[in-house]
C-alpha cells in the first residue's frame, strides 16, 4: 500500500509557495503520495508554473489558517476548516500516514492532542528533535512541548527518544543521558533527582546524567530532560553558533589581511553551516500521538520542506509509532509503570 | 581602613601553586591587604622563590582541606580548619572583608549560608556570573547555586543583580530580562510563569521574557533564571564554544591550502579565546550573604586568580553586599514582600 503524508500548505513563513515547491520537488525523491492541504486556489496558483505527476500530488481544500501569532487551543478549537485541522483529522481517519507542518508549534502540538490523541498509556507526547553535534546527531527530547514534567514523563520521553534513535537514525542500543548540571547520581533539581534512578532501574542503555557542555560533542545519542530545558538547549545553542561567527567575522574584518582571509574562509563557512543546517535535516516528530506528526522549522524554505517530507516518510517505514505502541504495552514493563504509577500520584 | 581579601590557597586545580603565585602578581595591581589561608608550609614553599612584600601579603595558617570530590554539607561540618572554613570565620568575624576560592563550589556556596548566613530578609543568595556576549558582558543570576527555585527567589536574584550590574560594571538602569522559551508573557514553565508578573510589577527595568536563542547576542543585561536553567546556560555556551572552535579547526585542516589558513587564522582565534576567556574576568560573586564571598573557575591559573582579586578588590569598593541590605531593606517595598511572601507560603 501506498505511503500518503499529508502536508500543511499554508503553515510557515514562506506558505504556500516554498511548501508547495517543496513538495513538488520532493516527489520524485519518496515513494509516497502527497497532499497539500490548505486554500486550493493558492496551492494551484502555485503549482501553474510547477510541473508534477498530479496522480501523487493532489490537494485537499480547506478554508482557514492557523496563523503564528493565533493561541493554539483557541485557534484549533475554533478554526475547524484550517489546513492544519483538516491534516488532523486525516490523519485520524488514516487518510494520511504523516502530517507535515512548518506552522504554529503550540497549535500543532496542542491539535495533536486533542484532535488526534494520545498513545494509550502514555502520559505525555514530546517533540524529538535530531540536534547536529561534532560526531553526527544526538536526539533531543522533549525539545519544548512540555514545559514542566514529571519523572515518569521524563522515562517515557527515554523510550520514546530510543526508538527514533534505534529505528529511523539506525543507532544500535543508543545510549541515554540525562541532560544535568553535575555528573553524579544525587545532583541537579528535584525533577533530575527523582528521574535519576527510574532510568537507572529501566532496561534503557543509561549511561547517566550528561552535563551541558558534554552535550555538544555528542555525550549520548538520547538526550532527555523536560521541554523548558530542552527549548533552553535547543535555542541557546543556535544563539551561541550563530553570535560565534559573528564575533569570528568581526575579527576577520579588523585589517585588509583579515578581510582576505575571511572572503578565502567562505567555502569553509559554507560547509560548516551545512552541518549545522537545519533545512538539511528539516523535521522534528511530535512522538506519543495516534499518528505520526513532524514538526518542520517555521522559516523552513523549499529544500527544507523536501528534506521533511524525505524524513517523514523514513519515519513512517519505520514504524515509529508503532514500536513506541508495543513497547508501552509490554506486560513485563507493568512493573516499572506501577512504580511510576505511583510516583506520578505522589506529585 | 586597608581592604583585606583572604585567599583559599588550597582551592583550584591549580592550588597552591597557582593561588600563590596569582596572589603575589596581584599585590601590585591593587590597594588592598591580601591573606592566603591554608597549609603554612605548602605556602611558605611557593612563595619561597618570588618576591613580595610581606606587610601586605601574610599567611593565616589552616590545616585541613577540602576536596573537590567531598560531600559539601558534610565537609564544612567536619573539616573545622579547613582553609575554607577558616576563611568563611574571617569573614564572618570581619577581619577579612572578602573571600576568594577556586575551590569545591557546592562546599563554598553550603559554607557561605551555614558559616557566613544569608542577608536579613533574603531567602536565598545566588550565583552571579558574568556572561560574555557580542556587546560585552551580561550578569547571569542565579548560575547554578539554587536547582529549584520560587518566584519570590528569581524577584531577589533580579534585585542583586541589578545592584551588581549597576554598581560593579557600571551599567546604567540596567536591564532585566527572564530566561525563557518564549517571548510573551504566559510562555514558560510554572515558574516562569509565575514570575513574570512579580517583575512586571517591581521598580526593576524589566524587559520581559528572554529567549535562549538571544542571550548571546546580550539581550539584556541582567539574565534573571533558576541555578538549573543558569549552569545550563553556563556549561552549554561554553560547550557549544569549544565544539563550533574543533569543528572549523577540523574544516581548516581539510585541505593543505586551509592547513595554511588555519595558521594564518591562529592571532584572530587567540584574540577571540581571549573574548571568552574566564581568566580575563576571573570571578563570581555568591550573592546575599553577609560578607563578600567571590569564586573563582576551578581551572584557574595564576592570571585567572590575579584578575578575581583585582575583581574582588572593585566588589568590596562598590560596597556590593551593603547595597543589598539597604535595597532589601527598604520600608516602600514592603507591599511588594508581603505579596511575595504569600507567594512563598503557598508553594
Amino acid at each position: 500500500m501506498t505511503i500518503r503524508i499529508g502536508i500543511d500548505a499554508m503553515g510557515g513563513d514562506h506558505a504556500p509557495e516554498a511548501v508547495v515547491k517543496g513538495a513538488v520537488e520532493a516527489l520524485s525523491l519518496v515513494g509516497a503520495d502527497l497532499v497539500l492541504i490548505g486554500i486550493e486556489d493558492q496551492i494551484k496558483a502555485q503549482l501553474a508554473s510547477l510541473k508534477y505527476d498530479a496522480n501523487r500530488l493532489t490537494i485537499r481544500h480547506a478554508s482557514e489558517v492557523i496563523e503564528n501569532e493565533d493561541k493554539p487551543v483557541r485557534a484549533i478549537k475554533s478554526k475547524k476548516d484550517a489546513s492544519m485541522v483538516v491534516g488532523f483529522e486525516m490523519l485520524k481517519s488514516g487518510d494520511i500516514d504523516a502530517l507535515l507542518s512548518a506552522g504554529n508549534t503550540g497549535a500543532l502540538l496542542a491539535g495533536g492532542l486533542l484532535k488526534v490523541g494520545r498513545i494509550k498509556g502514555l502520559d505525555r507526547p514530546a517533540l524529538c528533535l535530531p540536534y547536529p553535534t561534532s560526531k553526527g546527531f544526538s536526539v533531543l527530547i522533549d525539545a519544548g512541548s512540555n514545559a514542566d514534567c514529571k519523572p515518569h514523563n521524563l522515562y517515557e520521553f527515554a523510550v520514546m527518544g530510543t526508538i527514533y534513535a534505534r529505528d529511523v537514525l539506525g543507532i544500535e542500543n543508543p545510549t541515554v543521558g540525562l541532560a544535568n548540571i553535575g555528573a553524579e547520581e544525587g545532583k541537579g533539581n528535584i525533577l533530575m533527582v527523582d528521574t535519576y534512578p527510574v532510568l537507572k532501574a529501566s532496561e534503557l542503555n543509561f549511561i547517566g546524567n550528561v552535563e551541558a557542555r558534554d552535550i555538544p560533542e555528542g555525550a549520548c545519542d538520547v538526550i532527555v530532560c523536560d521541554g523548558f530545558t530542552g527549548n533552553i538547549i535547543l535555542k541557546l545553542s543556535e544563539g551561541v553558533a550563530t553570535s560565534f561567527t559573528g564575533m569570528l567575522k568581526a575579527q576577520l574584518m579588523k585589517t585588509k589581511k583579515n578581510m582576505l582571509l575571511g572572503m578565502l574562509l567562505k567555502s569553509v563557512f559554507s560547509e560548516l553551516k551545512k552541518k549545522m543546517d537545519y533545512t538539511e535535516y528539516g523535521g522534528a516528530p511530535f512522538l506519543g500521538t495516534e499518528g505520526l506528526i513532524v514538526k518542520a522549522h517555521g522559516s523552513s524554505n523549499a529544500k527544507a520542506i523536501k528534506n521533511a517530507i524525505r524524513y517523514a516518510e523514513v519515519c513512517v517505514k519505520s514504524q515509529v509509532v508503532e514500536r513506541i505502541r508495543e513497547e508501552l504495552g509490554r506486560k513485563d514493563l507493568e512493573a516499572a509503570r506501577t512504580a511510576l504509577a505511583g510516583d506520578q500520584d505522589e506529585n
